[in-house]
């Protein structure tokens, strides 16, 4: 990534940049949420529940097993069981924001799919919060200040 | 869309797909990123902001006029202005998703970038949160089920 892209890119940018390069593909996205919000493990699973190709399937699990959002391991049935990282798990959220996103400007027929909460069987949404003073923040009233990360080296080292 | 990938797929997962087709590569999301949280609307805004090569930044800004998630109009000093639309600014809580993920998983010097609440200058993060009995909700907690949208006939007819 280095090579390729400007200075300011790397030195602010590499967060989502990076999210992105580890999942941020449509078949990715979708074999991380069967994952985390079905229960799928097995690669039977996420074939039937995605209707996914078995190559496609194949080169994204061993990807995530690699990235270290997935472990593998043998199963109670000896068939592999892929099961997901806290840093896999992590990407909960965002595929909850392209999903909100999608149901509004692009869903005519409705949200394909809903998020319930466990326990109470409510509706489960994503909420910009501030940690300050507790409101539930509008996007129009966030902007964005340099963190500490965006202090580094003109010549980044960051390697993709 | 609807050629090349599976009925599964087009059924349920056209959302998070169609918001990854506009925006999901990483120079889109830092356009509107820059858009919505540093008020950027001209054409040498991003260009400095960014350092985007000027070729790219043209073709994602018309792309985001065709899109709507940008309206284009002459600026006040004649150079012309690109506005977020509403279903531009939409996109808020993916840029935020992606870069919490990554800030926490790849960004050892610390968050490259912070997003700030104007009013009262604290920080502003994504909570997933129930509409129904109102709690904060870990992802653990949360399923998925097929909403109104994934009662669509066995022929998708929905297009790219």
């Amino acid at each position: 990534m280095g090579r390729v892209l400007g200075r300011s890119y790397e030195r602010e940018n590499c967060s989502a940049a990076r999210a992105l390069e580890v999942a941020g593909e449509r078949w990715s996205l979708l074999i991380i949420r069967d994952a985390l919000f079905r229960g799928s493990t097995r690669f039977s699973q996420f074939e039937r529940g995605l209707r996914i190709a078995p190559n496609i399937l194949t080169s994204r699990l061993e990807r995530f097993v690699v990235e270290g959002l997935m472990v593998k391991q043998p199963g109670a049935t000896g068939q592999a069981e892929y099961l997901l990282t806290e840093k896999g798990r992590d990407f909960g959220p965002v595929i909850m924001a392209l999903t909100e996103w999608g149901d509004r400007w692009d869903a005519p027929a409705g949200p394909p799919i809903i998020f319930v909460h466990a326990t109470c069987e409510g509706n489960v949404v994503l909420d910009a919060h501030c940690d300050r003073c507790d409101a539930t923040v509008d996007m129009t009233e966030v902007s964005v200040t340099a963190g500490p990360g965006s202090r580094q080296d003109e010549v980044s080292t960051h390697s993709s």
